[in-house]
């Protein structure tokens, strides 16, 4: 996937080597590029120079090289700030940014009255649950949307500047103006965060035995609400007008659904609440399946397997030798049993042969 | 996991047939039980016979002996009317229904003055996306939870009954209070659901091509909003008192973080978030791990792999032969890339071995 020689020309100065910053040093490495890195920690500067990420600016001495692109990788609260300094500081660089919101940034950078020409704000749409250059990986943009947001102002060069670093390192390009993007990823991604919090918060206090009950739905619904409060405060805060509006209409709604549950056999109850859910289930038919193309149903089946390593690969083999492609595939656990439960999706024209087949070659098919 | 001899004597009537009435049948049956079926649709009791469910009441004329056990297993708003039926038409028989929503299903069956010392109600946590006897399973129940929700009248030979049926049909057993049971299933279940929905709908307007970022974090959160409205209106009508209790909180949430975040640069407006988005790591990690277990924090690791027949299966394989045990797994997709990323779960004492192993056998583990 990842291309063998770059179309990003360094020298890279990447400011701010944490996972993200490094990851970036490291991709680039990967392909020759010539990096340097600055971080405000000292320390972390040294290790992201020690796994390989690219040249550490303070042990390199006075002695680096004018950067033909800036990357700012730093946490959202000084990002804005970093950028107007290194346009200043490199008057033939492009500076661009990764922050996870875009409109206030550029509203910032701007009001600095900095050379927005070579100036792009982009979104990785990538991540992991550790911090830190140690869990610095080059790969982790592979596959992943990387968002390119230039404003009114930004150049050809610099757009293509932003593009090159997305392709080189591996991820699929989308390009947004810096409003859209900010209200896209609060309806994708920091809404969803927010009502999985909500709603992850009502089980502080129930018993663990009603708990146990919990299956896949509750696992799915709050999944996401095990998420760091540090990051998602600066999240929040930066892109808090459109969470706010639609948590109003969230509130809305809700307010409707009590309103109708203080009364459920009063008439037109049931009519409300069915709508309610119909209007869920329009948006959810809206998401897009799998790659990107528009959503498709695909048939499920289930397999109970035993608990032992090799079972599923051997399931999974024997679906393969059957020709049939895996289009989704998850694990469900049940209380108290050694069983796994393997939900399986696969083209609706293929179930029936595949479950008959399954069962003939002795699986347990339970749904 | 089934065992090959009944602990459940019959005649069993089952009168319901649709898909968990046909599927309680068809266990039973499966174990050897004699099993009679009543529906108010000729069609689906017919159905329920040709599938091998049991046998049709009205296809047996008057011929019907007198059952030990009647399950109810119609939609949740006739279930009491019949269960007070059958405790009258069968004074010797033990009578359980399996709505989903118990305690006002109880009192209803109280105020009838009928003997509520055969009857117990219970609910089988299972289920599957379609409806009706063609789509019953025996193995619908394969452990899965059974509740039983004895009342305070119900007597131990019903209660025994209620097990004994459950224990047949694979499922796992959890006693609780009518009223604890409908508590914990608004909150477990529920509540979920109308959060889930809730926040689906938000993306009816949405356009495609921004819906196309989204990440597993959306889908997670929005993949019940997928469920019937039909059923959702009776289930949430039946059970409105707590979940109206636990949108209580949730509407009062909003508001803090509605006000919060309309001036997030006020004092205490970081902190407020941050404890907002804490109460929900600490509902989160209450959910129990694999198998009812304590929660326990999971390695996980991400492998892109190409999007040919097999191709996962090898992966498994190959890990078991490593001789790991997965915890978990579960498949992503990436928008505009035909490359699948595998996210699993291991010990964590086991991740770093592997992740060495698998990127010596050539596997492109990202994360």
């Amino acid at each position: 996937m990842v291309p063998v020689t770059a179309s990003t020309t360094g020298p890279v100065l990447v400011i701010g080597s944490g996972l993200l910053g490094a990851s970036i040093g490291l991709g680039l490495r990967h392909l020759g590029v010539s990096v340097y890195l600055r971080d405000s920690s000292p320390t972390t500067e040294a290790v992201a120079q020690d796994i390989g990420a690219g040249r550490s600016v303070r042990a390199a001495g006075g002695d680096v090289p004018e950067p033909v692109l800036v990357v700012v990788a730093a946490p959202p609260d000084v990002v804005a700030e970093l950028v107007v300094q290194a346009l200043t500081d490199h008057p033939g660089a492009t500076v661009l940014d990764i922050a996870s919101v875009k409109a206030p940034i550029l509203a910032a950078v701007a009001a600095s009255g900095a050379d927005l020409t070579r100036y792009v704000g982009t979104h990785p749409m990538t991540g992991r649950e550790k911090s830190g250059p140690v869990a610095a990986r080059g790969e982790l943009f592979t596959s992943m949307p990387w968002v390119i947001c230039p404003g009114p102002e930004t150049g050809a060069r610099a757009i293509t500047a932003a593009k090159n670093l997305a392709v080189d390192l591996g991820a699929t390009i989308t390009v947004l103006d810096p409003t859209e993007h900010d209200e896209t990823v609060a309806l994708i991604s920091h809404v969803p965060q927010v009502m999985s919090s909500l709603l992850a918060s009502r089980l502080q206090d129930t018993p663990l035995h009603h708990l146990s009950l919990a299956g896949q739905g509750l696992r799915d619904t709050t999944r996401i609400a095990g998420s760091d409060p540090g990051l998602w405060v600066q999240i929040l805060s930066a892109n808090a007008r459109p969470v706010v509006r639609s948590l109003y209409e969230v509130r809305e709604d809700i307010e409707r659904l009590i309103a109708t549950l203080e009364d459920p056999a009063a008439d037109g109850a049931r009519l409300d609440i069915a709508q309610l859910m119909a209007e869920g289930n329009a948006g959810q038919a809206r998401i897009p399946g799998k790659h990107g193309g528009a959503p498709r149903a695909f048939a499920t089946f289930t397999v109970a397997v035993d608990d032992t390593p090799g079972t599923i690969a051997k399931l999974l083999t024997e679906i393969g030798e059957i020709g049939v492609n895996l289009e989704d595939l998850r694990l469900e656990h049940s209380p108290g049993q050694p069983v796994g439960l393997v939900v399986a999706s696969v083209d609706p024209n293929r179930r029936e042969g595949l479950v008959d087949e399954l069962q003939e070659r002795g699986w347990k098919v339970v749904q």
